[in-house]
């Protein structure tokens, strides 16, 4: 059964990565509709070798077309404003901007974790955050056996996260995304402070970490911005109420879907972001007691900030949606 | 009084850092003798204006010489070796490697900290390893005063740190510091592994970190490669006994020696890689309650590496060494 699938920000970094990935998977298409800001509009997008040209979004752009799914990677007002619109046409929305994550009628899923969230759904469901994502999925089997207390990210996050401008201000010595140059430099702020000292990036992988895994788990952050072009790190230290043996919390996380267990020190084998590029998998390593603790381990995850971080949960989203 | 001073490693990124830092303090310098290994001998250096051969470094290098302080940064090969030939012959060996650190009787020294511990000294006193001073410099004054219980680093750490074939992997693309690219990739590992799953970079910063502070404080650490010139950053995380005021906590930083607070995230200031380049200060900001614990906080700082992590300090040491 095919559906009819629409892409809002199909020009963006994001969503040409959403059309590469639902090529890659075979999503069962029928009508492809790809809309943009006005400034894109016009232009023309291949997709399995088809031309498409991206039209305007506006307030009718989802009447009478009978779209089952709309990805959206247009930013957060955007979201804001279309994607009620979109819901309200009969359109399931797989929202990319952080506007709806934290909203208690919007589901927030990383497919390989809480896949029955989707069925609450009401038109709308949330893609988390980048870093959340793929620091959440080494997390949950270890808090389903060893129930997680505590957890410390620091992370190391790569110039896509903020689209074409970071990775201009990368490649090109450019301060498009960033009032600092990034070129041999580590930021740390990602997003805007808060109130409490913290920016919004760091708020973000604390607030989607407990709805994602359903647990009012103690984390805390500090978020990075580092030199790289694809994928972004995370040192993640975890403290748990169980006891563990650490073969134990490598086996369960290569037994989980959607990761790559890649820990062999004597080889020198551990998770980087070069490797992880272009890949949809979550990889983990560096897995080791953290000896301050009763219950305590260090990990590194690397993922494809563009993929798993975005597009790929998203699609696969979309796919769970179409199981129904 | 002037003094006869010697480096040995001269022509090596910190070595030659050395004599800049000598310089820029007016180390008040009677003769200056500077050494290498073989394949540096016969090079020359200009130290304050005057042209001076580099010898090669041999078991006679010390006779006769009268030398009071010996900078050593040449590895810990050329350390383990010279050193006590040096020490012997009436040198106080101010050692830049890490061979010595832990060996209890030689003090580990950052002159804010602990100068009382050169007096100890048995003819060798060592630096110590660069992340861990830029560290340790912050936990101090908060050590003193609310008791540090855990600390969790996380490191973000220049390829300078790997000397010019660091810098030449992340200029040229080569790899002759490291295994894999550094350009676009953050490497989880720095120093070879122990069978304890953890790198020789994360335990000197563990046991250093006690060593400096005269106290079994738990401490772990993930110490981190990234595509970055100068200057290494680390986020930090703080458990401490007692409690605390951040706005104290930002206080004492700001009064204790040999530290900068950048900590205005109204303005978005905060301590980075390429404002500590070039600078001898260790800046500490992003200062925050870290709220998952009683008494807990994050902060950030950064540092030149080659300059307050290897020779501003040793020079700082060369100078309380002249004080007696």
């Amino acid at each position: 059964m095919k559906v009819n699938v629409a892409v809002v920000g199909a020009t963006g970094l994001v969503g040409s990565m959403m059309l590469k990935v639902l090529s890659e998977k075979n999503f069962p298409i029928d009508k492809l509709y790809l809309f943009s800001s006005k400034k894109s509009a016009g232009s023309e997008v291949e997709y399995c070798g088809k031309k498409y040209t991206v039209e305007e979004l506006n307030e009718n752009s989802f009447e009478g077309k009978d779209i089952k799914i709309a990805l959206f990677s247009a930013g957060g007002s955007v979201s804001e404003k279309y994607a009620p619109i979109a819901a309200k046409a009969g359109v399931t929305v797989i929202d990319n901007s952080s506007h709806f994550r934290m909203n208690p009628d919007v589901p927030l899923v990383v497919p390989e974790i809480n896949p029955e969230d989707i069925k609450t759904n009401k038109g709308i469901i949330a893609n988390p955050n980048c870093s959340t994502i793929q620091s959440v999925l080494p997390l949950k089997p270890i808090h389903d056996k060893y129930k997680i207390k505590r957890v410390i990210y620091s992370t190391y996050q790569s110039v896509s996260g903020s689209g074409v401008k970071g990775i201009s201000d990368l490649e090109e010595g450019t301060q498009l995304a960033y009032k600092y140059p990034i070129r041999n430099n580590c930021i740390p702020q990602i997003d805007v402070f808060m109130d409490n000292g913290y920016t919004k990036e760091e708020m973000k992988m604390i607030d989607e970490t407990k709805k994602i895994l359903h647990d009012d788990i103690r984390v805390t952050a500090t978020t990075v911005r580092v030199p790289v072009k694809t994928s972004h790190s995370v040192s993640i230290n975890v403290e748990t109420e169980k006891p563990f043996e650490i073969e134990d919390v490598k086996k369960i996380i290569a037994d989980y879907p959607g990761m790559d267990l890649q820990d062999d020190i004597e080889n020198e084998i551990y998770p980087m972001a070069i490797t992880s590029a272009g890949k949809n998998e979550v990889f983990v390593g560096r897995i080791r007691r953290d000896f301050t603790v009763d219950n305590g381990l260090n990990l590194w995850c690397c993922a494809d900030n563009i993929r798993k971080g975005a597009a790929t949960n998203a699609v696969q989203i979309a796919l769970k949606v179409l199981e129904g």
